[in-house]
């Protein structure tokens, strides 16, 4: 596979051109955002363990009937994926409450939803990824209605798989971001990734976050949280 | 009809008992505020302007078979209306682009929307009426998803109703902020008010705003308005 110009840099992931123009190659950087990019950090390993537990999940969720963008996984850190043209919506899955939903309505973190909660939010860094509803989405012609009935029924189950993957690793989908992208023949996919930095993942017995809110609020044992969820991950897929 | 102790005190209306333990006198105040209170000011009849303008369109709404709480006005600053368990929740209905909407989506106001958008806010001063979505509200049991449904439909019907109301005002409806309630017999209502302080309106042909940003944005004649509102209501109703 033939690495072409860099097309996409982003805060955690590189985009380059391949030979065929239906395929890209995503490069997992160690860098780490947050707070839209106000907070910065990198370290080991980071990117080497994002892009194998996105290979792992993307492969467990396409043998589930899941259509995503992940063909194969190339080396350490890159992945060869089908080009997509993302939909500029970030749809924020919870279980539980936490992060900015806990802050929004003046809740603790922890508390598990009678129902699962969907938040969008605008893909839009000088705005701050605001949330939004369905009507802006429709004002703003981010989706169709149809579409997004599609990106909410994906959501709902991809989020049904990860419960149920994540159980067999003891950890608790508190909550996840997914981005969604539609194909050149036009079929809406699962693209960016899943990963400790894109879901909050808390051990089941002791609560320990094993996720990006590590690296969020100082709380030490990155790298090695992230490789925790990996070895957690090949042993509950063998 | 007697007026019993004080039972509320909010920004723009106190509230008070009456022998009647179903029904509440509301008392329009000449107090304005913006921004959750942190600006603040006070102007010439527009207490007498909203009691007149809400008695007006509530009637006219109920006489079109939207249930209100509305019962009567009773002099130039007091309603009576029906006691209500209010839902903490603030639905906003927008034709046009404007306010807190068009600065989330970054966005001019004005801009003709192909759908009816509704926002649903959570009426919380501290949290300072954060955006929310259906998910939130069940989350937070601030309604069932029955009584969602039939808000979303209360407030879309209200919507045609005022929309064709306000164009024989030749005033454009961008949009308007609406508060329902429970009555003691368990039917959803139309309850708080609809007035220039709840509603963006604006001239059709000169577009100048006939509502509370004259107060929000320092654009004066602000009683004017209010009183220009009123009138050409009397007209369009008679």
């Amino acid at each position: 596979m033939e690495k072409g110009k860099m097309i996409y840099e982003g805060k955690a992931k590189q985009m380059f051109e391949t030979e065929n123009r239906n395929e890209i190659i995503v490069r997992f950087k160690d860098d780490a955002t947050a707070f839209n990019a106000q907070k910065r950090g990198s370290f080991k390993l980071k990117g080497e363990m994002n892009n194998a537990i996105t290979s792992l999940i993307y492969d467990y969720l396409g043998k589930k009937g899941i259509n995503t963008h992940f063909i194969q996984k190339l080396n350490e850190r890159e992945q060869l994926v089908k080009k997509v043209t993302i939909f500029p919506i970030e749809v924020v899955v919870r279980n539980y409450s936490a992060g900015s939903m806990a802050q929004r309505l003046g809740i603790e973190e922890g508390i598990k939803s009678p129902v699962t909660i969907f938040d969008l939010c605008y893909k839009n860094d000088a705005l701050n990824d605001p949330l939004i509803n369905d009507y802006h989405v429709l004002f703003l012609g981010l989706a169709t209605q149809e579409e997004l009935e599609e990106i909410y029924q994906l959501a709902e189950d991809i989020n049904i798989l990860l419960i149920d993957l994540f159980d067999k690793m003891n950890l608790r989908l508190v909550d996840f971001k997914i981005e969604l992208g539609k194909t050149t023949d036009g079929k809406i996919v699962l693209a960016d990734e899943i990963s400790p930095d894109t879901c909050r993942l808390w051990d089941k017995d002791t609560l320990k976050k094993l996720d990006k809110d590590r690296f969020r609020r100082d709380l030490g044992e990155i790298t090695e949280a992230y490789v925790e969820v990996y070895k957690r991950l090949l042993k509950a897929l063998n």
